[in-house]
């Protein structure tokens, strides 16, 4: 399903031996075949961007994507001029065995950063995509594995309603601005969109689900989420209806993420209401969802709420002691800034911990997905480039 | 030595039974003799500030202390007012011992967030610690062993010259602004300061030491960093000297809280230069500081630097990949934001890590000191409170 569930798409992927190890496929393509090409893009916020970051954002500009190839395998990304070059060939070679012009094919790329690819297995492995394109689901999901990093299980989901449908995979293990396990997210959907319609939905989209998704605060230089519309279902839903959907996918998309992110063990939601501002609220949470001393309690399955009124306290968010709550897994810990029963209460034995705190101040709230700090995490990212 | 280095000073480090486990000294008492008693003194960031943070920061605006009572065993934070009652009458008790006034006596905690403290064990251990008071130097050591708690040693540093002395202890493992694990500094002198000299150097001091650790990225409730100056040497110091040799004291204690940071196995060193401004190189050197993904790959002994090169082009420092370059213990691996050579030639295997960033974009340079991401971390911080 998902990148071939929507009309007007195909997909494959391959093993194109970019992999120091392994044998898992490493090189995915996913092709639009129209009538409609419609695209929008969200990239890294990161200054340092890879190679097929600024290539993607440059084709972008035209609104317009027959095709996105990703590999992992490397991330291309500090490079220099070089690692743009492999890029530039990449896109070519795609536009070659497709007929198509270079400018409509998006690259996406994840792995270590700092190293060139293999450009004659790229090249190769493009050609036996090319040759493997199909539009059933196991074409779909044959794409969603190939660009694996340190995942472990695809990441899918598919929407239909009213005669279209919206479906993607993602890989990642971060926010929308992750880590080294690059997040990289191809939605497409044959419902018929203008390129404006596209570029708003999959921002507000993104907003709301992969940038509130923070694993561990680490923001990579090769981000990217695309949507390509086919329109094959001759279907323009209204702008808010799809909106919706497409916010659907993602949050399903961003919370398979979280579910599989390195190291976890805890699937963790902070929301903070009562903010001065939803601004505010936001920033509270992140800082939250990104304090090593809250993640490793949460591994260690400690309702340690001090911490919890340590980070929001530390944070740029506004912070009044006197209305300050703390409530965990539904069990309220913290009033006034002090302790409210017993802590042993709030049983965390379980995978899922919802963390709430309630700054008493004003009508903000927000919500920041992310995962506990464990030995997992420090072994597999101790242990990744040597 | 440390803190009955300067004359005019007596300490005491006595068990007051405020350790949930273990016979470890818990209570530290510091008493300033005179003739004079200035003093200045910085505090927590953190909004969420503990009770012995208010009632400390109430009573230095006097700029005058005869007395710092400490307590290892419970932080006293997020206890609402029945808990600043307790560290009220905590500084009672020792203005009764010691004949002078509460508003004399600053008050410091470090431990659990959300506890009170047994008030009875610490007011009996006020009057152990009030005979045991001497000037000695093993005085001086049982002050500064009574406030550790996930500390493995004492941290203490003297510095004389020119007929004075600047002496102190410290405990805790993270920034000006760290973890759980809070900072407590207490550093006397019999150098005869005004308060407005004591204060500057104080400030200045810590700008550049305590402020520029950061082992976590948390933000205590509790940290504080005090200054008490006796006049008795009879000596009042040049103020730049006097400022150069506190400086000293401070990075010298403060390369003591790296060195026996929680879980540490290497001690790091960030420094950014060619940044666009000072403070650009303290927001990179932080961000890079942060990055848990660096500490892992440190932690690791891997020299991944395309980890420092995305850590750095995340932060809000303003970063140009064209002339960005990463050093390793003094091995060039990356210029132009692309590897150069072979990233092996970087040995990591010893405990010191230097990590070089330039920015080539202008003067600012900072230096951030902080740890690797280890095992020893998380398991530390996932069995704290339970």
């Amino acid at each position: 399903m998902s990148v071939t569930a929507a009309a007007g798409f195909r997909a494959a992927g391959v093993r194109a031996g970019l992999r120091a190890h392994g044998d898992r496929p490493d090189l995915a393509l996913v092709v639009n075949d129209g009538p409609a090409h419609t695209a929008a893009g969200v990239f890294t916020r990161n200054q340092v961007k890879a190679a097929p970051v600024l290539w993607s954002q440059q084709v972008l500009r035209e609104h317009a994507l027959r095709a996105v190839v990703l590999n992992s395998g490397g991330a291309n990304a500090c490079t220099g001029p070089d690692g743009f070059a492999d890029t530039h060939h990449t896109a070519e070679k795609v536009a070659e065995v497709l007929a198509c012009g270079a400018i409509e094919v998006a690259v996406c790329s994840t792995g270590l950063i700092g190293e060139r690819l293999p450009l004659p297995s790229l090249l190769a492995g493009v050609d036996e995509a090319a040759g493997a394109l199909a539009a059933d689901p196991d074409a779909g999901t044959s794409a969603a594995t190939a660009v694996l990093t340190t995942d472990t299980v695809d990441k899918q989901a598919t929407r239909s309603r009213d005669g279209w449908t919206v479906g993607g995979f993602a890989k990642g293990a971060g926010m929308m601005a992750p880590s080294l396990a690059t997040m990289l997210v191809v939605v497409t959907t044959d419902a018929d969109l203008d390129a404006e319609v596209a570029d708003r939905a999959l921002r507000a989209a993104t907003a709301t689900t992969f940038d509130r998704l923070d694993i561990d605060g680490s923001t990579s230089t090769n981000d990217t989420v695309l949507l390509l519309a086919s329109g094959a279902s001759g279907v323009t839903p209204d702008e808010a209806t799809f909106a919706d959907e497409l916010r659907e996918v993602c949050a399903e998309l961003a919370r398979g993420l979280q579910a599989d992110a390195e190291g976890v063990t805890k699937r963790i939601a902070v929301t903070v209401s009562g903010a001065a501002s939803d601004a505010d609220a936001l920033v509270g949470a992140r800082a939250v969802a990104r304090d090593s001393l809250v993640k490793t309690a949460l591994f260690g399955s400690d309702p340690n709420w001090g911490r919890i009124a340590a980070a929001i306290g530390a944070s740029d968010a506004r912070v009044e002691p006197e209305t300050l709550s703390v409530t965990v897994n539904g069990v309220l810990l913290c009033a006034a800034a002090a302790a409210v029963g017993d802590r042993s209460k709030a049983d965390l034995s379980g995978r899922d911990v919802t963390v709430e705190v309630d700054l008493g101040l004003g009508e903000g709230t927000a919500t920041v997905l992310t995962t506990d700090l464990s030995h997992a995490y420090v072994e597999e990212n101790s242990a990744y480039s040597t």
